[in-house]
C-alpha cells in the first residue's frame, strides 16, 4: 500500500466518508514557504489556491507574532488586553469610516453566523437574500443560505435565492445596464416574497466579489443598485469578505470599496490570521450593540491575544511588503498571459478576475459558451501532477480557480502560464 | 483617567457595549504562566478560574509545539497530513472503543453545532431536550438551546427542558432514588412532548458534570437511568466535555466516564488546545457517516495541522505531567479545606466538586437554603482585590467557581483557602 493509500485509508477509519481532498491523487503535504509547498516525497509545488496563508506559507513575521503572544499571554476578552484594541483600531481604519466596530470569532462561518443575527437585531425581521450558488459557511443557521443539499427537518422558509450573477452568460443575454437592470429586478421580487411572509426582509448576504459563483465581470454600478434597492427595502447589506478582502483583488482593501458600495455589515475570515483560526465581523456601532443586546455573545477564542497578534502582523506584512500593490500588478500580468493562452487555445471562453484572484472559464464552444467542466477536472489534476495547485469553481464549476498567496511573483506566474499552455495543448 | 478606564472607554468604542468584563474592577492582564497571571501594574494573581490554559498557562511544551508546526506548515484537510490523524487516533483513545471517529472544529460552539446535526442526521428529527440552566455555545442554534434570553423570531419550538439537576435541592425533596426517580420523569415528558410534535425527539444534550447548572452531587446511577431513557426513545445523547472533559474532574478523562455512561456524540472544546482554538465532535463512525453524508461539512481552519500540534502537546503534557492525578489529590485536598472552612463560616451552605472543578455554594440559610447571590458577587470582588481570582456560577449564581489550571498544587489551594477564609470573616 502506498504511503497516499493509508494515509485516506486511516482518514477513512478516523474523520469518517465523504471528508473531501483535492485531485485525483491527493497531496501529501509536509512543508510550506513563500508560495511554495512541499510533499512527503521532496516534491515542490507551486500553490496558485490558497488564500489562507494570505501573507505566504509560514510567513516568519506572523509565526513569530504567534510564538511571542503564546509564550507570554493567552485568555480571554473578559479580562482587558490591548491586543484587541490595537487590531480592531487598526483594522476598521482600513474601512469607511462608519465601519468602527467589530466582534472577533473563530471563523467565517461564526462571523456569518452573528451578521444574520445582526441583521435580525436591526429589522425585527429574519428573511434573507443569498445567491443561488453561494458559500457562506457550515454553522446550521448559515448553511440554510445554500442550495446544494437540503437540510434534515427542510429549509427554514426564510430563504430567498436570486441567480449567481454571471456577466459571461448575463441574464436576459444582454450585457450592461440590461443586465443590472434585470438583476436587480430578481432582487426586488426576492424582496417582495420575503415581505409577503411573517419572516419578512432583514438582509441580502453577498460576496461582493461573488468568489464562488465564478469571480464574474459585471457592470459598473451594478452592486450599487443593489444596495440602494436593499436599503430602500429596510434591509442590511451584509458583505462576506471572507475572499475579496485583505486587498486580495489588487485594487482595494475590501472587495465592497471595489464594487463601489458601503454595506452595513462586513464579515471576515479565511486570510485574517494567515492559517490560524481568526475571523470577525465589522458593522457600525450601532448595529453592533442592537446584536449585543438582543442576543448576549461571548467567544471564549474569540479575540484572544494570540489570535490578535497573528492578525496584526498579518496587517504589518502586507502594509511593508506592499502586498495588495504586489496582487494588482502581477494579477494583472497573470490575466494578460491568460488573456494570450485564451488566443492559442479554443478551450478557453473567458478570462476574468482581479488582483491575485482570476481564472480562465473552459468551454466546449466559444459560441454555445457550454460548460467544459470535465475538462476542467482534467486540467487542474494535470496542473498538480506537473507541480502546480490550483481549483476550480463557478456555477458550471469550469473556471479555472486561481487565488495564490499574496507574494506570488511574476516568474512564479510565468511558471503557471507556461505549465498550463502545456496541458492545455495536451488535452 | 486611569489606564483600566481608558480601556473600557476604548473597549466601548471598539468592541461595542454589553461586552462583558470579569469584577467590579477589571483585570488587565498582561501576562501568565502555570496558575499565575499578571497585570499590567506588575501585580500577581492566583488563578483560580480558568480551565482554557488547562496543562498552565503558556505551558512551554504547548507553545513549542505550536511554534515549531506553524513554522513548517499550516494548511487544510483537502490536503493528506499526519497530524489530525496521530491526534484522533490519540484522543480516541481515551474513549469508550464505540467512540472511535472525529471531527475536528475550532471551537465548543461549533462541535455541539454538528452535534445536534448529528442526530438529525442519525434519527431524521429535530427536537432537542437540554436543561433550563444550559449554555452549550454561541451558534444560532445552539443558541436556541438557552432559556436566558428569547432570539429574534423566537424560539424554534423544538426545544424542550428539563429542570437543572440539583442535588442540594432535589426535586420534590427527596434525595437519592427518587431524585432520579423525579427527574427521569421530567425527561420522559419532554421526549413525550416532543414527539406529539412534528419535530419528533432526537437527543438530549447535557454536560454530564452540569457545570454550568451549578456541578451538583447527584446519586449514582442518575445519568444512567437518563440515557437509558433517551436510548430507548430512540434519540442519541450528546455529552457536551467542553467543561468537565480532559481530566478535569480527576477521576476519569470525561465527564460521562465519571457519570458511568457511554453517549453518542461527545464534544470538546476549551482546553481541547490550551487556548488555542480547537474543538471537536467524537462520535461513532455510523453516526458520524450520517452526518458527513446529510451535511456536508468542511471546516478550513477545523485539524489543520497548528491546531493538531497543540492538542497533542496538550495530551503529552497531561499524561507526564499526570495531571489527572493532580487533580484528584489536589482537588480532594481543597475541597476538603473547603469542608473545614464550613464549620467556620455558616454563609457555606454545601461544598461539592471533583477534581479541579469545585466550589462553596453560600446561603443566608442553611435550613431554607436562601441562595445569598449578592453576597456570592462580594466574595469573588473581594477575592480579586486579593489577589485570587475565581468566578461564580449555578442556577442561583451563588456557587463559586474554582476551576483553576491542571497543575495547581496544595500550596495554592492554601493560599487560595486561607484568602477565602479572610474574605468570609470580613463579610
Amino acid at each position: 500500500m502506498s504511503d497516499n493509500a493509508a494515509l485516506l485509508a486511516r482518514r477513512e477509519h478516523l474523520l469518517g466518508r465523504n471528508m473531501s481532498t483535492f485531485y485525483q491523487d491527493p497531496v501529501h503535504l509536509v512543508k510550506g514557504e513563500g508560495v511554495w509547498l512541499w510533499d512527503a516525497d521532496g516534491r515542490k509545488y507551486l500553490d496558485c489556491y490558497n488564500n489562507v496563508p494570505h501573507v505566504g506559507h509560514c510567513h516568519p513575521r506572523v509565526v513569530e507574532a504567534i510564538c511571542r503572544q503564546a509564550s507570554t499571554l493567552n485568555t480571554h476578552t473578559r479580562y482587558l488586553h490591548e491586543g484587541i484594541l490595537d487590531y480592531v483600531e487598526r483594522l476598521t481604519a482600513t474601512f469607511d469610516k462608519s465601519l468602527d466596530t467589530a466582534i472577533l470569532t473563530c471563523t467565517g462561518s461564526e462571523a456569518n453566523d452573528i451578521a444574520l443575527r445582526m441583521a435580525q437585531a436591526v429589522t425585527g425581521r429574519t428573511g434573507v437574500i443569498a445567491t443561488d450558488h453561494t458559500y457562506h459557511g457550515n454553522t446550521t443557521a448559515v448553511s440554510q443560505l445554500s442550495t446544494r443539499m437540503p437540510p434534515v427537518g427542510g429549509y427554514g422558509g426564510h430563504v430567498r435565492h436570486v441567480p449567481a450573477p454571471d456577466g459571461y452568460r448575463p441574464l436576459g443575454g444582454m450585457p450592461g445596464e440590461a443586465f443590472t437592470d434585470a438583476w436587480a429586478a430578481r432582487l426586488e421580487e426576492a424582496i417582495g416574497s420575503l415581505k409577503a411572509t411573517p419572516f419578512g426582509f432583514s438582509a441580502l448576504i453577498i460576496d461582493p466579489f461573488f468568489a464562488n459563483e465564478g469571480f464574474p465581470d459585471l457592470p459598473a454600478g451594478f452592486l450599487q443598485r443593489a444596495a440602494a434597492i436593499v436599503k430602500k427595502a429596510g434591509g442590511l447589506l451584509i458583505a462576506d469578505e471572507v475572499q475579496p478582502g485583505f486587498g486580495r483583488t489588487g485594487t482595494h482593501m475590501w472587495g465592497h470599496q471595489r464594487a463601489g458600495i458601503v454595506p452595513d455589515v462586513v464579515t471576515l475570515g479565511k486570510p485574517m490570521g494567515n492559517g490560524h483560526p481568526i475571523g470577525g465581523v465589522v458593522a457600525n456601532s450601532e448595529t453592533l450593540n442592537a446584536f449585543r443586546k438582543a442576543f448576549r455573545y461571548f467567544n471564549t477564542f474569540g479575540g484572544n491575544p494570540v489570535s490578535c497578534a497573528a492578525a496584526m502582523a498579518v496587517l504589518d506584512v502586507l502594509d511593508d511588503e506592499k502586498l495588495m500593490e504586489n496582487a494588482r500588478e502581477v494579477g494583472a500580468y497573470a490575466m494578460s498571459g491568460l488573456a494570450s493562452l485564451k488566443e492559442k487555445h479554443p478551450i478557453i471562453g473567458n478570462v476574468r478576475g482581479s488582483g491575485l484572484f482570476f481564472g480562465a472559464e473552459l468551454v466546449l464552444d466559444r459560441r454555445e459558451k457550454t460548460p467544459a467542466t470535465d475538462v476542467a477536472t482534467r486540467v487542474i489534476n494535470q496542473m498538480r501532477e506537473r507541480g502546480v495547485l490550483m481549483g476550480k469553481l463557478g456555477v458550471h464549476q469550469n473556471a479555472t480557480k486561481i487565488r495564490p498567496p499574496m507574494p506570488f511573483s511574476k516568474e512564479e506566474a510565468d511558471l503557471m502560464l507556461s505549465t498550463l499552455d502545456d496541458v492545455l495543448a495536451g488535452l
